[in-house]
């Protein structure tokens, strides 16, 4: 793990809470994306080497629409960068972590990602996350 | 703001947990700290600009152990680095946030610290801090 690549907060308006992001970090997003297989539309700031990603849901199956539902706004979930997803998968997997994916999947941001159930992470959902090279 | 400067996570066993998280960082936690005017020990790992702050409740009073209460363990604050807390506090305020303290505490880590109230922050505890200079 190289660092916090970023903190995804589930948010219920993306409009409203970029711009109170917006305020609270002291810069505009700069970037927005929709991730259609995740059913959720996203926003990212910069904050030093790491990022602030709000996640919108676009359907109510979406996991932030049933985050939200079930615990309100907040912290979903804490990415760190890796250089090589299958290989912090697999030694993770040989220390004991639950991973939720079989195989990375392609996700926002063009990464490379996995995630970590939380209940083997200390109630937190920690993904896992790779650049994808062009 | 200039970067996360740390993500706080409540934990019930602070030494099963800094167990775990040198298995999921691949490094050991590098410094503990007892705060006691928070009835909280806490544990410290580095993961690039950033760190991972564990935090233990020491007494049922701390907002830790209440915390975990009524959610369980996971992330419990996002802290982001200033260079001027006052002004900082300032600033939000005008913003509309609302500040949990009248004036910066002493924090963890040698730093002067204050919360966001997450209810004006989309859910999540936001802390300030600010290196104290010797």
């Amino acid at each position: 793990m190289q660092k916090i690549e970023h903190i995804g907060i589930a948010v219920k308006n993306l409009q409203e809470s970029n711009s109170l992001f917006e305020k609270l970090l002291g810069r505009s997003h700069y970037k927005t994306e929709k991730v259609a297989s995740e059913h959720v539309e996203t926003s990212f700031f910069r904050t030093g080497q790491s990022k602030i990603e709000l996640l919108q849901a676009t359907h109510p199956d979406s996991a932030i629409a049933k985050y939200i539902e079930k615990y309100g706004e907040g912290v979903h979930h804490v990415a760190f960068a890796v250089t090589d997803i299958y290989a912090e998968m697999e030694r993770l997997r040989k220390e004991g972590f639950r991973i939720l994916n079989e195989t990375p999947k392609k996700g926002a941001d063009n990464k490379l990602v996995c995630f970590v159930h939380p209940k083997s992470a200390n109630g937190v959902l920690v993904e896992l996350c790779q650049e994808i090279s062009d």
